[in-house]
């Protein structure tokens, strides 16, 4: 299986590495960058990404075959909307955000009926961005989380399952509200975490931090006008898992007030066994 | 300079990477190593760290012109009281513990007049344990801070000072209480935290981790008994740390209940600032 024309809207670090990772496998004979900016689009053809682009939606879309959406989730619903009228019968659009209940929401009943929606997530990013950090090899091995709802058509489904495994990720599905309660506990909350971290960091301190707080505060460095719509998007799940993070710190505060050093140990020994899990 | 015999009590990741480093740039004619097990000690003998081993404290730092610490921080005062009646006048001590104040006032008035105590904290190390996973390279172009206080003999400091760039550091000193209110911030909560977020991961939920989850737990697989006697020592500075990141939760989450994008944003982009300042 061969896709004609694939078209990449957004072509930053995940929409030039899905270009760079489909022209390298093989798996679109012409791709099509889609963005806002000319100087972006220039970038990402002379990197490899993709073999031509448009500033235009409507124009950029009219001839693919499986159009995917790599802007900053609050935009995604809204250019679906605006692509789909422009897109031949039979046309699937997918998008690689890291929310999925919001989009779908903004989507339901709304799509023409010759183009089918499935929300995907490559679990692959970086703190880095555009399509100079773009990487052929970044979905390679990694999970992608694709949310079919009970309307989604099952070939729909499963053209992008094939999609995301081409570029050499696994695929699992699962619905959009369960995503989202994961995603909460596994990249928002820690990355809103790491940004408290290094936010509170008093001034001066800097030459004082080793690889431990560069580690746990990395994915600080993050867009914060991506990750604020990341936020926002989901914030319910969010709050969930920060009552839940609140409640643990709250468990660690006591022991220090306390200094039941038993308590503290066996508060850490809870985290090494979940963290250890993760290199087994 | 060049020391004739240099023991190092406790001979896991860091004794082992001071002994591994001492040896290779020549630093220490002989290097002792002193620990309670035995096959940790013949680990570290072959592994290139020391030379030799005892299994008893007074007998094995007799001979040494200096004695480096690199045990818990809960043991470390207890063994310096232990071992400085054994030292020939003149000795000099010193440890590589992660917390300060609690170890000088443990020691405060209670050593023989003629050695000499200086408090060190390397600010290099790993989640790992064991001599196995030293590195003659551990402390190459990481900073050192010392302690002294206005009692320490001036040429110990040097001493102390000279032997840590010998090992290829940067040294700075500071008063103890100042290093242990840095440290809450730049690596006592930080692993707090990384240990909290780790530790409320509900369970099934490993498939859905990518690497920002990674990182910001990495430390949180470090000794749950050696960080419970570092966060017991300097607690009084890791609970003022921590109400510092409680508020800026506290913030995130008003941001989020009233689902106020641009103060995420703000928020974000503060972390952002503190984070990128790392990395020039």
């Amino acid at each position: 299986m061969k896709l004609e024309t694939l078209a990449i809207v957004g072509v930053g670090l995940i929409g030039g590495s899905i270009g760079q990772a489909a022209r390298e496998r093989g798996v679109a004979s012409h791709v099509i960058g889609i963005g806002r900016r000319l100087e972006t689009l220039q970038d990402a053809r002379a990197l490899g990404a993709i073999d031509s682009y448009a500033l235009d939606l409507a124009r950029g879309v009219a001839g693919a075959e499986l159009v995917v959406f790599a802007t900053p989730v609050h935009m995604i619903a809204r250019q679906v909307l605006e692509a789909a009228p422009a897109c031949r019968a039979g046309t699937i659009l997918t998008d690689a955000g890291s929310t999925k209940v919001r989009i779908l929401q903004d989507l339901s009943g709304r799509l023409p009926q010759a183009v089918h929606f499935v929300g995907s997530h490559p679990l692959a990013g970086s703190e880095k961005r555009g399509p100079q950090h773009a990487s052929a090899q970044l979905f390679v091995d990694r999970l992608t989380i694709v949310t079919p709802t009970p309307a989604t058509q099952p070939e729909a489904v499963a053209k992008v399952t094939w999609f995301w495994q081409a570029l050499g990720s696994r695929v699992q599905a699962m619905p959009a509200a369960d995503h989202d309660r994961v995603l909460a506990f596994t990249s928002h909350l820690p990355h809103l975490v790491a940004s408290a971290l290094a936010g509170c960091l008093p001034g001066g301190l800097d030459p004082f931090t080793a690889a431990g707080f560069r580690d746990t505060t990395r994915v600080a460095a993050g867009d914060p006008a991506l990750w604020a719509s990341i936020l926002s998007q989901n914030r319910e799940s969010i709050l969930a898992a920060l009552d839940n993070l609140s409640g643990r710190l709250d468990r660690f505060r006591e022991s220090l007030r306390e200094n039941d050093v038993p308590r503290m140990e066996e508060l850490l020994q809870e985290g090494k066994k979940n963290r250890d899990a993760l290199d087994r």
